[in-house]
């Protein structure tokens, strides 16, 4: 039997692991923060509609249909946090695979450390909210990196 | 070579992938329900503009348009299906990370069964919908176990 | 120590890495597609409201707010994209452990080819856009590999 602990004992894999808990640990932040802006604001936009159950504290009947509607501020949110989700699932998917195809570790090391990076900078970007190009520039580093181990391991690895 | 298919042999790896399946599972269920809520209700609305194509079956030109609509109990489980994904995309992560690291076999299971019992209980608090603070509690409590999962992790296996 | 090398030398894996690889690099070029239709169309439109400080290079004060609309045509490449999310992660998920669980590699095989060949004649659906039922076939096709590959899953390896 494979003692699956060893698996962990190869750098990479163990690189890999600790920063994709940092960026997914980051993500669920963003939930936390669209609570407190929304508690904050005394808002509740999910989207176009809300949940006329969640005001109840806020008040009754018309009282309540006050706090159903949308807010500039919980809505940068989730537009951060629905960008994050689009970029992290392939970083978390090609990452994980990448790792296990044999790279060379200060290579695959520095690709984690730049994804990462750039994230954190994306969100700070969108959040704060600093001019463009700032926000784009998180993007795009993230996004290159991301196809850089895509391109990486289709070339060492391609099986149809 | 490595023969993979005694990777599964590992107790804890086979009930994460059992939970981790069960829990994917009831999130494509929530595809289907959107689908079923909008034939019942014969709307199309997909945030906040639908597609034309989709309304054919129920009549043409202006008579098609009014089904162009949004409609509240859609949206619900819309909304539900965002965050279930928003939610289980960091468990499938990080608690494969966790599954791999060598973790107590009966913490281990505690976290995925309380985790796949949690968004369950969130699911049926959203679309009943129950009072708050029902769905609250059944997303924190997901929320909770995956950031544990997390710090276990980190605290074992943390390399930068 | 584990050589984790030699773990993408299952016939499988290295399959399912590959094709993994394919649909996730598809799913990122939908974020290119929404930028390049805002900048085609000068409109920027994340969900209700828009990124004031997106419009600037198109006009000052309110010159810029009449770009703060939405677009049909974005809107559609908005919708593709959370669709493709909403479907991959489970494939991941799921096509990930069943890779682990040792299938007959032609059945597994033919599972990933099915989904990714899918998933592209979905996203064709989507944007052309198609009548419908091609793009409910795409849907379908892709949802029933996952289902099958679950099942198949729970079959051998269930463990709770």
């Amino acid at each position: 039997m494979v003692d699956l602990t060893q698996v962990m004992d190869d750098e990479v894999f163990m690189a890999f692991a600790s920063y994709a808990t940092i960026i997914l640990s980051k993500m669920m932040l963003m939930s936390t923060a669209t609570a407190f802006y929304r508690l904050t604001r005394k808002v509740r936009n999910l989207e176009v509609f809300a949940n006329p159950e969640d005001c109840v504290t806020f008040g009754k009947g018309e009282n309540a249909k006050k706090y159903l509607r949308t807010d500039d501020r919980v809505e940068r949110v989730r537009r951060a946090h629905l960008n994050d989700l689009e970029n992290i699932v392939p970083f978390l998917g090609i990452g994980l695979l990448y790792s296990l195809s044999g790279p060379d570790p200060s290579a695959a090391i520095l690709h984690f450390r730049l994804f990462v990076g750039a994230r954190i900078y994306h969100t700070i970007a969108y959040l704060t909210p600093l001019p463009q190009p700032n926000r784009a520039l998180g993007f795009f580093v993230g996004y290159g990196v991301t196809l850089s181990m895509a391109y990486r391991l289709l070339k060492s690895k391609l099986y149809l």
